[in-house]
């Protein structure tokens, strides 16, 4: 691995230069009116060494909706509360299947494969609801206190869109309580997932509030994690489901465990080394961000920073 | 990461006396008689460094079928004579379905999802017999000349009962012929199949076999490969599809690109390290060896050594 | 075909004293209470001939919680309502699944395989809410009408034990909404589905109420149906699909057009001769009732009255 | 129903004029040469009454292949041999998929649904395989001796060209093998499956070859069956399973037992009225003839036929 921190800039321009040639290749998201208004022809990316340095370019302090990389914190705020124990509720595998499939779930027992299915990610969510006095502002404040930036919010506008037209996690949420895998009531649970999703951060947000799993379980906005053991696994968990059905692709092309949203947003780490988020909202035929994709490729590309 | 050779003889004995504790938790492969009859309680274990050193306990001097490993070196082969075009017949996802399931292959045109299930290594296999005049020697001997051990042959009693009974991969290679997805003939391609997951090898040969995934690409006893993009390609497909629909959860409790086999055998790759091949014949439900990767979950605790 | 009504009392009693050595045999339905509250040892049988004679025996004139036999009423009024059009929205053919999965609709566009099946069953309710100003009253008032008791009426209790507990019924609901084959809320087609399984009907009932499917479209206490064409189209959609996945079982055994409900009930018809009620709450591991089915095949056997 | 014979020619004839009109509306079957330069444009119809009167129109002596009408005869055939044992190795439920698709194979432990589709009908085939000295032989001369006709013969040209792409249904032998519910030898049973299915008959002889099914069991040119039982419950599983995952839509639109084959040919039976046969090259989306069944739907229109 060549990461040398004095090349950064340069680097980043020349990912810059390079992947805005890739506008109009993907889709905005289309299927909620906040996300589908949102301008496409966007891009930032930001980078977080583990010594508290940053490098950025582009839109990298713009916010935009996390959608599904707010399941990443989700899962890391499930394990503090309960642990190991999560595992007897939600798999490790990946799912073989788009992300809100609910084939699996009726052929595997109201087991979801992995947390970061839609399936996956409401049992983790149920998790906290179910431990918690105030889980949306539980969520919400956990998300802040990572990336240290009390603005990041839900957007109310994005959450009213998620839950009006949300029927098919309705399903997911009603056949996991039919399956007997879901403990508060069903409308609670879909109240806190799609709070979670709409919530809004940046680039340079993301990169830190992911700082701890390239650091070892270190964060520098917040020092209670369970340490070690927990950023290797949720990597883990990333390389081999955090881009759902595109997942292997994305490690055979990019090498680094990721996270995901139908925002345009992408979290990635270099363990040992730095977190990245890119932001870029036009979506390939997977919802992953055509550009932000490009993006990572071309920094493990340039720098050798593939964990292989 | 710790991985300091100097402590490696103490660490691997360590590994050893943990290890054998755990005879009899699993079962010996027994869809085949040559199987079956293995003496269940055998270990081995051995890591070949970058820089040539070799570590290695218990029976990692004995010959064992590799079965599914051989995939890994049909892969290398089948890259190197045909490149990139590969991923034309065969998927980079992880499958989230038994190794020798049908399902996925009627309802997905045909493209196996990966080159580790059955039916992806039966393309893979094709694509070798398809571009061979001799096939079934070009194995054998890509083989034994990654190790440097002429002695690695295919079995004939293994290759033998394999065709005798394989008829479910028979019907995975008659539904690749009907769906457009064999160049060769059906008979053709089994053949060469199953006598490639026919070979025997020991630990210490896997290890050796492996090096180039260690090592850039480059190997101690064979010296035309693609370089430094197929290791870490070859890397991450093992991480993401290599045990199976076991893979996620070996990557999150041992974090290193792995194959495994029927036979007891599994190879793992520390990029930039080393490669270590570990053996034990008892496997557990899902195939792959309870000894086997129980050392390498202790080898990854002990050294710190996983990718993430 | 021997139908005599002559030999019919004799046949009944004869029928009686077979099916209850079989008492013990299933289990009643459990998943609410008001149904496992139930006494299992049961049975009654009515059968109402086209000229209007009738025949009963057992508990002939107990009321009952139809179930599922009231997706056969909803059809009728659906296809009353909007004719052939209802075909756009849910198919003809058996399912080979559960009569609950969700699978067949995510594969196969949101458009249920039959009328009879719960997503196909919810869709013609559906139908019937969308053009219903009171859509649970009319339902209400089709089937007393059918039967010409003005007594049949939706049991409150069962009602909020089915609403209570319908998870999987509300994540079909949510599923057909979410791919766009649902015109009404939600909440709306589920409370008005619930409402219409509630419905509390005797073997007698049921018996007249079928009248029109046995005897070219005409009813003795309505008359304003479609006529010969729905009684002929609606007895082939319940030999082919009537009882679940062992409709096909049903129909080589006993060879006639029918429906069945987890309360217990199967009503069969005799094409231009005869409708036939049959109640006992015993079921098999397919939801049918034990004693209903033996019955039936006891009456095709004594009187040769299978259609084939 | 109003079966009169004496309309009978008008009726033949009005239907012949009205189905030419559909002529160009569907496609030859192509996958097999000898198939695929079959002149589509023809049409032929055939009716035997249980008192040997005979009515028929069009090129209703030609012959053609028959291809999975076989898959009736080997129905009775087996029947015969092995009596009600048969359904421990095969179901008797609507797939609800393709008739060459293993999915539901692989998913319920190697039994398949019936004995229509082609896994079924291969088990079905394996039974008389089984219990045979010369299976083809005792096929031929069982179908020959139906129809009365010695002239009808399996066709060596299509026998070859099945043998020489059937892929799918070697992968379907294959996977009943290896789930342990093939008793032959994969090679034996695919033989006298490809051989069942090149025979060649016309509608004549299969109106007469299918008399047994419509007559309680009667057959004028063989006299050895099981009698009443075994033709009620084969026109069940016909009209249940006949004509694969169209089955229920033609079991509404035209109310027959009925079985089909890819080579235009359709068997309907109006139990204890008679034998229906019509052939015409040109197939739907399901594989079934366009012209073959609107004459059935006139048929049952012109003449109340429906058994329902």
């Amino acid at each position: 691995m060549n990461l040398s921190k004095v090349d950064m800039p340069a680097i980043l321009q020349q990912i810059y230069e390079e992947v805005i040639l890739h506008y109009g290749e993907g889709k905005v998201a289309n299927y909620i009116p906040p996300l589908s208004r949102v301008n496409p022809r966007q891009f930032g990316m930001a980078i977080r060494w583990v010594d508290g340095e940053e490098h950025f370019i582009g839109q990298a302090e713009t916010l935009f909706s996390i959608q599904s990389i707010s399941k990443l914190f989700a899962l890391m705020l499930a394990l503090d509360i309960v642990g190991d124990e999560l595992w007897n509720r939600v798999g490790r595998e990946p799912s073989g299947m788009r992300f809100n499939s609910l084939l699996q779930l009726e052929n595997e027992a109201g087991i979801p494969r992995n947390p970061f299915i839609n399936a996956g990610a409401i049992v983790v969510t149920d998790t906290i609801v179910s431990h918690s006095a105030s889980p949306v502002k539980r969520l919400e404040q956990f998300m802040a206190s990572l990336s240290g930036n009390p603005g990041n919010r839900f957007d109310s506008e994005v959450y009213n869109a998620e839950a009006a037209t949300g029927f098919r996690n309705a399903a997911i949420a009603n056949l996991l309580k039919a399956m007997g895998n879901l403990e508060g009531q069903v409308n609670d649970v879909l109240d806190a997932y799609f709070k979670q999703c709409s919530m809004t951060m940046s680039c340079l947000d993301l990169a830190r509030a992911t700082e701890c799993l390239a650091n070892k379980g270190r964060s520098t906005f917040r020092s209670h994690f369970h340490g070690e053991v927990m950023d290797k696994r949720i990597n883990a968990l990333m390389l081999t489901c955090g881009l759902y059905d595109a997942a292997g692709n994305f490690a055979y092309r990019v090498g680094l465990p990721a996270k995901s949203g139908v925002g345009g947003g992408i979290v990635a780490i270099v363990p040992g080394h730095c977190s990245v988020a890119v932001w870029s909202p036009e979506l390939d035929e997977y919802g992953n961000s055509v550009l932000g994709q490009r993006a990572l490729e071309l920094l493990t590309t340039y720098t050798g920073s593939s964990i292989f």
